[in-house]
């Protein structure tokens, strides 16, 4: 692992945390092509429980088999794996030590109708520290009627989680009753929801880029007001990473529905000129061919490396 | 039992669980006539609880005893006896080492009716051991408003299991709100449930043989955009076994209402044919005169076997 | 206690059970005049839990005080005394080792009105080890929405009782929205709640002496198909016996509202023509004056002894 | 404290507990001008939970001080001083060992509207054992929709308090959607209630001095049948007390909404000629100047000490 | 720390607790510019969580930096601060033993719509032990129909914390179903949230400066006969005050919403002449520019000072 000056700084950051903790901190920033630039890209693949097999894996068939996964965030040099506990179970002894891997604690799938989003919960600390897991991965849904119970559920969890010695990546995505459709990625209710997960004690937050739509009456006047630069994506992500305890935590984005490789760059892109940490990128990367993924992962490594 | 290269195949899928539940999932493949080969034929009472006594045993009333069923698995050779608590307790002294046995840990009636499906808990992991057990049961069922109560129980069984080396098996049948009733069958909701089923950490997955049906329409594009090839019952087969981590989990098929031999066999041959690893086979088998129990069950197997 | 051959052969019954359990269930069956015989008649008195105190007692005002319940059930030579925690408590310790107690672990007052039947937890395993009982008692109502945490709770409780040598007794009584006022003693039900409360683990099932009528649809088709006998109250108690693991678990029957010397008697022998193990009779017992309430019970298992 | 014969025979009816417990309930029976009597007067002060401060102490300003309510307990003579935890805790040490205390263990405010009556649970077991209380005080709803909760958590806490030694004292007062405004004090459902207390295993029980009014059509026949005298106040007391296991437990009564002295007077001189136990009096006593309250409090008890 | 006689007296309040709990009352009364007055100036933080970071940290952006608050309570001499999870991990290590801190263990966001007011736990006491806090903070909405579940969670942090000798502040909020928008300050209400929190175990209590209106009908009627004094903020002040055991709970005012200086200090001047502990001043303080908010804050200081 690559201990730079710069994982010694965002070390510093999260000086409360126990020297375990700051261990798989250091795994995860210290990993694969971008170790030690203080930018991560990591593989995540729960799409087979969130929106079926067929829909996640048909379009590369290959993705069926979850070692393909392990092998493909190996070979394209991600900073970290994170998938469900089926998907870490298959491959983790196989694939023991040869990437960090994180359990994502809570999926939901797309065949229920809840009333308010919340996913169930499908794995444990226990469970992380079995697999040899570096963190735990956690959904919030801020916005739901159904927010108390997740918050309150994602609070023990990373209680226990730094009190064994892992670190803590939080999926933070607006949505339920409280917020309409567009709020859902509008830049005050992405940055709202970097702070809810940082103030939850996240090391790690993930949120989607935001837009340049304004959800909250009472937070559209401060932003008027005030005079928050918000016109282009890189205007928005500097502001969602200062909304994170002034970029002090780290704060990386998802990529998204499938699409084109250049829109995809252009975004990244995007991302980084904001000041953003980095990305994590699922169907983007396993649904194209192994080789075109690779060279788009790389793509977007390089693009991150250019502004660590 | 028989520890052949194809059990040996099969435990390099499982290389996260530990030697005891290793063994278990041995017991399970390498007991009864079928030992050895990778298939597996369970014999499963538990339609006492979900339909009521009369309707399952009325018919041959030899079946009220609980003692018939273990007697009736041992000398058919089927690879397990999967009950709920009480039928497992009349007999599990007295059939002690005989028949791998598996307890179902959670029961419906038909007497009540309840907002959304699910069963009530009705057995432990510590019975499973006090009995004797290799491997606990529970019955999932998305698409049910209380979808996440369920993953959130069988995730602590599960665990709970895999700590004291059993075995779990799941049967995932979608069911509820979120599905129509030609749904519960469909090939995608099939494919998706098996999918569930795995990345909640179950070694063996039951659901039920698919029909040509597409429920989700974000799923049907998918279908017919990639050719995923439907039109037989072993295309469809083929697809949900991949659909478990490309076929690396052990998927068995319910055989559904009583029915005539013909149609019973026809089916076997088509999931037989699909790559499907077995069938669980409860009211064909129990509410058929005891010969004609075993001649079918023996013919199933049979069929297995022709494609191990 | 008489531990004779019969009792021996009801023991081979619950084969997985300590023998901490089986000499529990071996002092419930080896008390009082039908001591050995395999025959039981219990008192059981929660009435004033369940209806209040002055219908219970006004009609007998010495049932208002607990030791008459306790010196009544000796006195009559009945198997057990059963009633709720302050019951027991009042006289476990001056009536220690007369007569085997059960303690009722949940119960209802009539005062409050819920949307679906179930009984509040009033007891523990623990109180009833300290108050020196053989055995838990516990009610379910199948066919209440409220289906799941009865079964649950009660699931808790038997594992805990037998794990500390306690015998566990089930109140098996349909209600609430799955069950018409009729169905609650339908034939097909009372089986049905019979095989419920066997499959949950019960060693001792006390159901409602069954009526003629069908409830279910699905049943009423198998009932004429099969031809099962229902015409007799002794056809139908055999059935409902059988129901239970084929006669292999104690299933014992009520008394039912207060009524007339010769209605009880009559009911009670049409029981033990259908092979049923015994009454427990509370009203009929103790809102009658002390002399004819010691003469009914004396009757009562007169006519049980008859058939043992 | 003075042990006397009526306080032995008092303690003959507890003979389940233990001497832990014997001896707290000692404490409160050899406590005060009435100690050693069998007869108890309690100050009970959480009217300012369940009411507000103004309401409760404006009237007398002096109440505001915790302390007060202590120094008008120990110089009134009184059994027993009750009180929700706050007010408990800002004199325990201080009064410590100058009178029995009892720990409220729930309360409601009057400033929520639920849907069910329930109060919350605002002490433990452990708190009172903390601040050297001889009880544990507990409120119940008995018609209310939350009843089970309820029940369920008294069960839990009662079995605790009695583990560690400690006396329980529960306050039965009828309401919610069961009960009529009317029927909350009907001589039926006051009987009913105080024995769902002693079945509950309540070692003193409060309830309110019943009216003539009948609530229950199911009652009133027995009322009528078996010529139960409800006609004066001593008549329903008798009745009452007789409902809690023949007088075989310590029944109290509270003295409602502040009045005139006579009017206190003369409903203590029913309860007493009725054989109630005493009287727990809040406002009564302490929005009274302090020398008037100690006056009416020592006349009360010498109602109560005339009809010992 | 000043440990004056003032501060001896506090400490007589709370003659229950434990030298440990003493400890960190000491440390709260004993530190900053009023240290050892007996009155008290707290920075909270956590608007962040509470209304989103735009709208709390853009006036002043140095706010979003989680240290700056820190330092800000240092350099200004505040008593201690108070803040979320998050904000304290940031910096509790870099400002160890600078500062007495105050864990708020329950948040709420304005992204969700609740049915009624309750905020999710974010955090437990062991948290508060690792982070070096001297007491816990938490909110309660009296007048919500969620209060039970409110106060059943503080009542086990309450016991947990003392047990493990930190200090108790609640933020005590009336709010929901039960009061209305203007009834959330009226002076009746208030009073009455100070009166809960106390008898709660709080042992320092938060309420909103109190306005003339009342709320309760039957509160009025008091207010009326009794001639409770609610002219000026100052006797309004002092009524709340009274509420909480006749002052013998330290009792601190909310700064409100961001105001003019003079509006702030006019305020703080009614306050501290109606016998008000102090402030807890959030947005008054970290929204203004630093050096300006250093001066307000020791304006208010000197105004509490003047009345020590």
């Amino acid at each position: 692992m690559k201990i730079t000056p710069r994982v010694k700084e965002i070390h510093s950051w999260y000086s409360s945390d126990s020297p375990g903790t700051l261990t798989n901190i250091a795994r995860l920033l210290g990993t694969g092509r971008l170790g030690g630039t203080g930018k991560l890209v990591i593989l995540p693949v729960d799409q087979g429980f969130e929106h079926g097999p067929a829909r996640s894996f048909a379009p590369n068939p290959a993705g069926y088999d979850p070692d393909y996964h392990f092998q493909l965030a190996v070979d394209a040099g991600c900073n970290a794996y994170a998938a469900p506990l089926g998907f870490l179970e298959a491959g983790a002894a196989r694939f023991a030590g040869q990437i960090p891997l994180i359990l994502k604690l809570n999926n939901s799938d797309s065949l229920a109708k809840l009333e308010q989003p919340i996913s169930a919960i499908t794995g444990s600390v226990d469970e992380a520290l079995r697999l040899g897991c570096a963190a735990i991965g956690y959904t919030i849904y801020p916005g739901s009627g159904a927010r108390n119970r997740q918050y309150e559920d994602l609070r023990a969890l990373t209680e226990e989680a730094k009190r064994k010695g892992l670190a803590v990546v939080v999926w933070s995505y607006p949505r339920g009753a409280g917020v309409s459709k567009d709020g859902e990625t509008a830049v005050d209710v992405a940055g709202y929801a970097a702070q809810i997960a940082a103030q939850l004690g996240a090391h790690v937050i993930k949120v989607k880029p935001p837009t340049e739509h304004i959800e909250q009456d009472a937070a559209r006047k401060v932003y008027e007001v005030e005079g928050i630069k918000i016109a282009t994506l890189a205007d928005r992500i500097a502001h969602v990473v200062q909304s994170a305890f002034a970029g002090r935590r780290i704060v990386i984005f998802s990529g998204g529905a499938a699409k084109g490789t250049e829109g995809v760059l252009e975004e990244v892109r995007g991302i980084a000129a904001g000041g953003g940490f980095g990305s994590i990128m699922g169907r983007n990367a396993f649904q194209r061919p192994r080789a075109e993924a690779i060279e788009l992962l790389h793509a977007v490594m390089d693009a991150y490396r250019a502004k660590a």
